[in-house]
């Protein structure tokens, strides 16, 4: 009664080179995390279900992957919604626990939790899987990781400047260079919803204005008309339309459109002040740009704006955002603790590098030599090389078996181990082993000593 | 409406101390399964139900952690289980997936799904998140890691061999001496059940045997006695009960009582091998010890049984264990896929290094140096000096506010951040940082170079 194995919609499994280079990719967006002084948690993979539930809007809610109560469940379940079959009324009687959906809520969860224990303003980083109920499709998962960088705790804009650093500082070293950090600040656009008159229809207008890429500047008039904006307002921005040049031009063209917003110059001040100490210490790689038409999760964002694309000619989406927060922890009792916070893309960051052949070669999580093994002597003789090799840091390991050599070396092949060793009865006696080069074909009779220092 | 946040129970929060110390036993661990030729994968944290269930027996079962389906699940609901409030028979038309119970079913799952793609033997390693709806108690969480490396597709026992010093490798890299790696074979158990002519009551015979160290012999053979073995058949085995002395003296103890069982010959053939390719390698600081109690998940093992045991003095059940099994991929279809593996118990390693104080001082995710803000241009100078120490691969910060500097200099203090630079006009104007070392107060004045250096 076999069953055919598959995995659910959605999921993956990674294979050992899969393994590797995600995990080349984590390992140095968390040493450049460490590096930047963010500290890391771990939160447990479900939260209590009243945690999450409400925190992500009506979609995000029926998008949490929801945890069946242990036991029977059924007695405790709402009798009337049984009776109903009504599916929504019943869950929160017969699930008590679901999986996080992203790191942000669980991280407000932990700093109200953990006040008394954590020393604002604090800097954490956290890199664990999150789920969601998604359809999936390219590049969308049902369970994928995220990579969260925020402090919470200080309004100073010095930590929108390290974040623009540490973004630079990732993609460099990811040898992913010529990303372009997009910055915009929610004060910019409030301020166009100012000068304009339409304070009321500034989610209308931002959402209409964050399609600029996709439909262009017809389309976006058609669509802010059409959700009742004037098109006297609109010839009072015209210039964001068309907004291009260096930073500090596109600064002097919102100063004139912003001169009588308050809240607007306050927006041109920040990025002013971002801009500024970045030209004082220049991006290894990376491209800060001023981007207004940037708005990501407005209603939650209310100073900075980031956004991370790919380098130019390379099709894909954000590979990274974030932005500043006023109230992250609020839902949870905590008041007034502003934050900011970026976050890396794994799974697209690593489709980007894949697209461009950035990995490196010595990123594998493959074996480096391999013994082959000619019976019980022979194979004592390896191991004990084998032991040597492997405390002086080299990935070795000895054919299992006693199996036709022919066999033994295609296995080495196809797993692509480049070097083989050979000993037999004369290089035993003689204490050497018969080193193999699988791409070459090249082979000498070496001590261990050389075979160490040839395999480092 | 604040809520009183909380995580659920059995599930724990890790903060930065304690993850730095759980990814340096993790990085231990997989540096070293890397170093024994073992490839990694990872596996979807949910599996579809029905690859799960019926793998642990009926209490496993009940342990796993089912997922609701989405949307109206109701509708597909089993109408008669819902009639009759049947939790059990209900579950499977309300949830088709759930978390993964341990790594070796969705490897089992992994291999047969993948075999084309994979070279056998296959040596893979996992490590990643289990969950389990079991009582929390101490030691115990419903959220815990497993460390597993395992082989599949060769019947060699030089991967016994291998076990044990990976054993003794990833103990002795932690610092972990004197663990002691329990050795014993199903073969013996079989053996012994042979000659006392109770095949039949093997497993009632090897529980019984397994709680020698708890309830001491009489205990032992109390309880054998009641499950219907003859006293005469104990006699025929009385010198196991008191097995004591080095390895080979037991073999040979062993080999009078099974002179007459073929396959406890094999056993002792077996472990005999083992411990003679051990003896001709020592061991750097674990011990190597037959066990015949030993038993662990009797039904699965086949062969070598493995477990480990902490150094003496130190409290705690195994922090290791595995053995070998025959037919692991037989209920997904693929059949005589021998196979071995252990097992690192992650929470209760770090419990014993905690215990015994062993992880290095050097284990933090801490910032090495923060610099104090003494208002905007001091912050920028600061800045530049944080970005070079960074790129140095040193940890640095700058604090974020110029706050009192009574206040920077607690926070630093609290934080246990060892380094402090004060860096104000006099300081900017002659290049140099004053270098506050937090704990002896010392304190002078250096370059950036002289910083660096010791920083470094």
């Amino acid at each position: 009664m076999a069953q055919k194995p598959s995995i659910p919609k959605g999921t993956r499994d990674f294979s050992p080179s899969e393994v590797a280079k995600r995990n080349f990719v984590i390992d140095t967006i968390r040493s450049q995390f460490q590096k930047f002084g963010f500290q890391p948690i771990e939160t447990p993979s479900f939260e209590n279900s009243d945690t999450l539930m409400g925190k992500y809007g009506e979609e995000g809610d029926r998008l949490i992957f929801k945890i069946l109560n242990s036991g029977d469940y059924l007695k405790k379940a709402d009798s009337s919604a049984l009776k109903d079959h009504d599916s929504v009324k019943l869950t929160s009687s017969i699930s008590e626990k679901a999986l996080r959906y992203d790191l942000t809520v669980p991280f407000a969860r932990y700093v109200v939790q953990h006040q008394s224990e954590i020393e604002f303003p604090f800097k954490r980083y956290q890199i664990q899987p999150v789920w969601r109920a998604d359809r999936p499709q390219k590049g969308r998962f049902r369970e994928f990781f995220q990579c969260d960088a925020d402090v919470v705790g200080s309004d100073s804009l010095w930590q929108e400047v390290e974040f623009v650093q540490l973004y630079d500082a990732v993609f460099s070293q990811l040898g992913l260079n010529g990303v372009t950090i997009k910055i915009n600040n929610r004060k910019i656009l409030s301020g166009f919803a100012e000068v304009i008159g339409e304070q009321d229809k500034l989610i209308d207008f931002t959402v209409a204005l964050d399609k600029l890429d996709k439909i262009g500047e017809d389309g976006v008039k058609k669509e802010m008309l059409e959700k009742g904006i004037s098109s006297e307002a609109l010839n009072n921005i015209q210039p964001i339309f068309s907004l291009k040049g260096s930073f500090e031009h596109k600064i002097e063209v919102l100063n004139k459109i912003l001169e009588n917003s308050e809240i607007g110059q306050k927006g041109i001040q920040e990025l002013k002040f971002v801009n500024k100490a970045i030209s004082n210490m220049p991006l290894k790689t990376a491209i800060l740009d001023l981007d207004v038409t940037l708005a990501r999760g407005l209603n939650y964002y209310t100073g900075a704006i980031f956004e991370v694309s790919s380098p130019e000619g390379v099709k894909m989406g954000s590979i990274g955002g974030g932005g500043r927060y006023d109230d992250l922890t609020g839902i949870f009792g905590l008041k007034n603790m502003s934050g900011v916070g970026i976050s890396f893309g794994l799974d697209r960051i690593y489709l980007v590098m894949e697209e461009l052949d950035l990995f490196p070669q010595t990123v594998t999580a493959n074996t480096k030599v391999m013994f082959i093994n000619f019976g019980q002597n022979e194979a004592l003789y390896a191991l004990k090389a084998v032991k040597e090799l492997r405390e002086a840091g080299i990935s070795a390991e000895l054919y299992p078996d006693d199996a036709k050599m022919k066999k033994q070396m295609n296995y080495a092949n196809r797993r692509d181990i480049p070097f083989v060793i050979l000993a037999g009865e004369e290089e035993i006696e003689k204490k050497l082993y018969g080193f193999k080069n699988m791409k070459t074909g090249d082979q000498e009779k070496v001590s261990i000593d050389k075979l160490k220092e040839l395999l480092t």
